[in-house]
C-alpha cells in the first residue's frame, strides 16, 4: 500500500509493531488519531514514552511501583512474613486479581532456562535469599508456571532455601500442566493459592 | 482492576481510547512495551506525537501530504482537469488502491449533515468552486458514500457547480462485484434496475 504521507507511514509502522495489530488495523488507528482531538495523541505519546523511561520497580520485591517501596510491600495489612515468588509482574497482577493472597511478593524477573542462557544468577534469587536472612520470613510460596522452566526454577529455589527453617509451599496443580500462569482463569488460580501444599508433596 | 503503578494505569487508559482496543488488550500492549526494547516505545511515542502535530495537508486538494502540494497534485502523469470529490482522505486511499483513477482529488473534510450541525460552509466547497473557476477543469467526479448525507452533499455540489460548463459525474451504484443478487438490499437492487446500462458496457 502506498501512503500519501511519510508521517502516516511511520505511525502505521510503529503501531503495527504492537502485538496483534497488523498494518490494516494500524492504519485505522493512525487515521483515528489524525481526526480525533489533539490531546488523544498527546496523552498516548506521553504515556507511552513515560511508561518505559520513568517506570520504577520496588527496591524490595521488584514489582512495578510509583515509589521506592511498592504499595504491597508498604501496606500494613499484608503479611510481611509470607512471600509469594513469581516470575514476572504480570503474575503479581494475576494473583492480586484473585484477592486470595494476603502476603507480599518477590518478582524473579524470569525463569531458569538453560536453553535461553538464563541461569539462576540472572534472576533475583540472591535478593530473595537476602530477604529470607534479614526479614522475619515464615513462608515462601512458589507460584511459577507449570512448565519445564517453572518446575526447574521451583526445584532450584527449594534446594537453595532448604537451609533456612521456613515453610516452602507451592500453588496447587489445579493449573493444567504446560499452562502459562498469566492465562489461567481467576478461580483456578485463586483455589491453587488457597490449597497450596508443602513443596515436594506433589511428585515432580 | 487495580494497577501496581500510576504510569501503567495511564498508559492503559491512553491505549484503551483507541478504537477496538479494550482495557485488557491495552494492558497487554502496555506490558509488551515495558518488556520490549526502548526504541519500540520511543518510535511509537514520537511517531504518534508527530503524526498529529506535523501532518501537512495539500494546499490545493487538502489530502495528506509531506509537501505544500501533495504527490498526486504535483504529478505530471495525473489528469489535472479531472477532479474526484471525496469526503475524507481515507476515501483517497481507497480509490488510489483501485488504480482506476488518473485524475486529481478534492477532499471536502466531511459531508453535509444538518443533524450534526455540518452545513456546506464547514466543508471545503468554496475551495472547490475556486478550483473550477481558476483551473482548467473539465470534469468533476463526485465519489461520496451512498447515504443520506452523501446524497445531500452530492445534490448540493451539483447545483452549486451547475453554472460552470463542466461535466459532473458520480460513481456508479449497483450490486457489488461478486455479490449475490438474493442478498442485495431492496434499495440497491431497485436502483441498479433503474440505472441499468447497455450489456457489455461495464467490461465483464
Amino acid at each position: 500500500m502506498e501512503y500519501p504521507s511519510k508521517l502516516l507511514e511511520e505511525a502505521v509502522s510503529a503501531l503495527a509493531r504492537l502485538p496483534g495489530i497488523g498494518r490494516k488495523s494500524a492504519l485505522r488507528l493512525a487515521l483515528f488519531l489524525l481526526r480525533s482531538d489533539a490531546d488523544v495523541s498527546r496523552d498516548l505519546s506521553n504515556s507511552v514514552a513515560r511508561l518505559r523511561s520513568e517506570m520504577k520497580y520496588c527496591v524490595r520485591c521488584s514489582n512495578m511501583s510509583d515509589e521506592d517501596l511498592c504499595r504491597i510491600c508498604s501496606s500494613p495489612s499484608r503479611r510481611q512474613g509470607l512471600i509469594c515468588v513469581v516470575a514476572d509482574f504480570r503474575d503479581v497482577m494475576a494473583i492480586e486479581q484473585t484477592r486470595q493472597f494476603s502476603g507480599t511478593y518477590h518478582v524473579l524477573g524470569g525463569l531458569i532456562s538453560p536453553m535461553d542462557g538464563v541461569g539462576p544468577e540472572k534472576l533475583r534469587i540472591n535478593e530473595l535469599e537476602a530477604r529470607v536472612m534479614n526479614e522475619q520470613v515464615q513462608e515462601i510460596l512458589i507460584a511459577l508456571s507449570a512448565t519445564m522452566e517453572g518446575d526447574t526454577t521451583a526445584f532450584y529455589l527449594a534446594k537453595r532455601l532448604e537451609p533456612y527453617r521456613i515453610t516452602i509451599s507451592t500453588i496447587s496443580r489445579g493449573i493444567s500442566v504446560g499452562g502459562e500462569l498469566e492465562y489461567a482463569d481467576e478461580l483456578t488460580l485463586g483455589r491453587s493459592i488457597q490449597h497450596r501444599v508443602p513443596f515436594g508433596s506433589q511428585g515432580y
